[in-house]
C-alpha cells in the first residue's frame, strides 16, 4: 500500500463524538441538558495518563487541527505543529481537539436541534464563555480518562481558554501555552468584533438569526466580517509585501470590480469563508472573546490575584507584528504571573505575519515549542 | 446688537456658488460638460490678490471648514484652526473653503441631475481623482481672480490635494500645508477602503446605486463603512482611555444589544453618518483614496521625480500615533521632496488621538501652523 501522507503527518484521522448529559450551567445563566462535542485525537494515552495535551481553537477553527479527512484534501489548521517528529510530537503526546461548544463543525451549537422546540436553535443557543467551555472541556477530559493535561495549548481566542484552564482547574493542568493572546480585548479589538456582528446582524438575510428557515445565510455580512479579520489577522508591512499596490488589470478600471490585488484576495477569503461557516457561531464566538476578563470578578479587577490560585508552568509567546493581540497584551500576562510569582517563561518572536504569526511554521517560534515540549516531562512513552 | 458668536469666530457664513462650463476632462477619460462647485470664503482678498489660502477637505468633509449656518449650530468642521485671531487668521488671509465635485454637500456629484438622463447621476456618476479635483480647484480659482494662492492646505485626503497641487501648478501654490497625508495609500488603507464599500454596495437597499429611485438609502452599509472607519481614525490608546471596557448597564446582558460603551459609541456615529452623507459620494472617495499616486506616471514611479517641478514650500505634519496614515508615510514623502532639493519642513506631533489629530486643536500643532502663517509673506493685510 502506498501512503500518500508524509512520514511527519498523523496521516488520516476521523473525528469522534461524545454525548454529556446532565446539566452544564452557563455562565450566562442558560442551563444545557444536554450536549454533544466532536473532537480528534492523535498519537496515544500512555498508561499513566499523563501524556495528554489539549489543543484549543480559536475564532473561526475546530477540531480537525492536524492530519488530514481525506487524501488531497487540506490539513487540520495546525497541522505543521502537531504529527510524529513535529514539535508536539504525536510519538510522544496524546493530543486531544475538540470543536467547542456553540461551534459549527459538529459539536452542539446554534446549528443543533433544540430539544425544547424540535427546531434548530439558531438565534436561541445561549451564549457561551471561554469559563464554559472549559467546564466542557473538563468533562471530555473526565470521559476520557485525563485527569491531568500535560498541556493545555491554544493561540488567541484558544490562548484565553489555556489561561482559563490554568485558573479553573489548577490541578489538572501542568503546562499552560498562551499563544498570541490576551487577557482581555482592548477597545479597539471589541470595536471590531462590533463592526463584524454588525454587519452580520444588519444583512437582509440574517432575519433576526432565523435565516436557516428562510433557506438562506447572511453571506454578505459573514463575508464583511471575515474581510475585516483578514485585515488584522495580517501586519500593514506583509499586506505590503505581498499585494503592494498591484492591479490585477495592470491598470486602473474606475470600477467597482476588483482592481488592486488586496481586493481580490479579501473577497475571495469573504466568500468562502460565508460558504463554510455558520453565522450565529461567528456572532457567539466574538462576544466570548469581548466577554473574556478572568480579573472581572476577582477584588480590585486584579490579574495577579486571578491568576494566584494557578499552578501550571506558563509558556507566553507573542508576535512582533501582531497589532490584534500585541506582545504588549502578553506582557501584561507575563507580569501579572510574576507579580503573582508564578513560574512563566515568555518568548516575543519576531515575525512579519501579524497575528495569524501564531498559525505558520515561524522557525524560531517551532523550536520554541518544540524544546518546550521536548523538555515536558512524562512518565513514559504510549508505546 | 448682540453677537452670539466667540470674538475668534467668523461669525455667520453662507455657502456660495459658482457654475463652470465648457468640458472637463477627467482622469478616468469621462467628460462633465458643466458643474458647479458650493463653496465658503471666510476673510477678504487683499489688493495683490496674494493673500488666499485654499482649504482641501477630507473624505467626508465639506465646503463648511469654519463659521455657523445658523446661531446655535455646530461650527464648520475646522473652525478651531480658521477666523480672526486663529492660527489661520482670517484678518490676514482669504480662505476658500470648497465642497468637491462629487460630494453630497452641494456641489456636482452623484446627487445632481445628469443633464442626459434629466434624472439624478447616482452611480454614473464619473469617477473623480484627486487631480481633477486640482482641475476644479484651479479653475475656481480663476473665477475668484486669484493667480497664485498663499497656501494649499489639507489634512488626510485633503492634504493629497495640497501635494497635488504643488505638482500640477507649481507657479499657483507658494505654500502646500500636507498634513496626515501619504503619497499613495498602503494595502492595509486600500483593504480598509474594499470593506467599507462592500458593506454599501452589498446592502439590500443599494439596488446598483440607484437607491434615490427607490426611496431608500444603504443605511447599514453606510454606518458600517462610518464605524469602521472611526475606529481607524482613533488609536488604540484613546480607544482604551476614552471608552475602556466599560459596560452601559454595569454588567454583562448576554444579548446583542450595546454592552459596552464603544460599542454605543460606534452605533450612533454610523447612524448619524448614514442621516446626512451620500453613499455613492462615499464610494468615490474611496476610490479617490485609493487611486491617489502622483508617482505613477512619472519614469520608474519614483515620487522624487514627481516632486522635482513643484516649486512650493512643503510644510509636512504627522501624529505620532496616526495608524491610518502613520508619520512613516509622511516621511516618505519628506525624504522625496528633500532628495528632489525642495525646501520643506517636517514636524511630527506627538498626540494620542490618531489620525483624527489633525482636526483637533492639538497645542503644539496649532501653535506649529499659527507660527508658520504668521511668517508667511503677503503684500498688505486686506483691511
Amino acid at each position: 500500500m502506498s501512503n500518500a501522507f508524509p512520514p511527519d503527518s498523523v496521516g488520516l484521522v476521523s473525528p469522534q463524538r461524545r454525548a454529556f448529559h446532565g446539566p452544564l450551567e452557563l455562565d450566562s445563566g442558560a442551563t444545557l441538558e444536554h450536549y454533544e462535542l466532536v473532537f480528534e485525537t492523535y498519537g496515544e494515552l500512555n498508561a499513566a495518563r499523563d501524556n495528554a495535551v489539549l489543543i484549543c481553537h480559536a475564532l473561526s477553527g475546530d477540531h480537525h487541527a492536524a492530519g488530514y479527512h481525506q487524501p488531497g484534501q487540506r490539513p487540520g489548521w495546525w497541522d505543521n505543529l502537531i504529527g510524529p517528529g513535529k514539535p508536539l510530537d504525536t510519538r510522544r503526546f496524546f493530543v486531544v481537539s475538540p470543536n467547542n461548544l456553540g461551534g459549527c463543525a459538529g459539536s452542539t451549537g446554534p446549528l443543533s436541534i433544540n430539544p425544547a422546540t424540535a427546531q434548530v436553535y439558531g438565534p436561541d443557543f445561549p451564549f457561551v464563555t471561554v469559563r464554559d467551555w472549559v467546564q466542557t472541556q473538563a468533562r471530555l477530559a473526565d470521559t476520557l480518562g485525563i485527569e491531568c493535561w500535560a498541556a493545555v495549548v491554544g493561540g488567541s481566542l484558544g490562548g484565553m481558554q489555556a489561561l482559563q484552564w490554568a485558573v479553573d482547574f489548577p490541578h489538572r493542568v501542568r503546562h499552560a501555552l498562551v499563544i498570541a493572546a490576551a487577557a482581555k480585548l482592548t477597545t479597539q479589538n471589541i470595536a471590531f468584533n462590533e463592526v463584524a456582528r454588525h454587519a452580520i446582524r444588519s444583512d437582509a438575510n440574517f432575519h433576526g438569526g432565523r435565516y436557516y428557515e428562510h433557506g438562506v445565510v447572511p453571506a454578505h455580512g459573514l463575508m464583511l466580517a471575515r474581510m475585516l479579520g483578514h485585515i488584522t489577522y495580517l501586519s500593514d508591512d506583509v499586506l505590503m509585501a505581498r499585494f503592494g499596490r498591484e492591479l490585477r488589470d495592470g491598470k486602473l478600471n474606475f470600477g467597482f470590480d476588483v482592481e488592486f490585488e488586496i481586493e481580490s484576495y479579501l473577497r475571495h477569503q469573504g466568500e468562502s469563508f460565508a460558504k463554510r461557516f455558520d453565522a450565529n457561531t461567528y456572532l457567539l464566538m466574538t462576544k466570548s472573546l469581548d466577554y473574556f476578563d478572568p480579573a472581572a470578578k476577582v477584588p480590585e479587577h486584579d490579574l495577579r490575584k486571578a491568576l494566584a490560585g494557578a499552578s501550571a508552568r506558563f509558556l507566553v509567546v507573542s508576535f512582533s507584528s501582531d497589532w490584534r493581540f500585541a506582545p504588549a497584551r502578553s506582557r501584561e500576562i507575563v507580569v501579572a504571573l510574576l507579580d503573582a510569582d508564578r513560574d512563566v517563561s515568555y518568548v516575543e518572536i519576531e515575525s512579519e505575519q501579524g497575528h495569524d504569526s501564531f498559525l505558520l511554521e515561524v522557525p524560531l517560534y517551532h523550536r520554541v515549542l518544540r524544546t518546550y515540549f521536548q523538555q515536558m516531562p512524562i512518565t513514559a512513552d504510549p508505546v
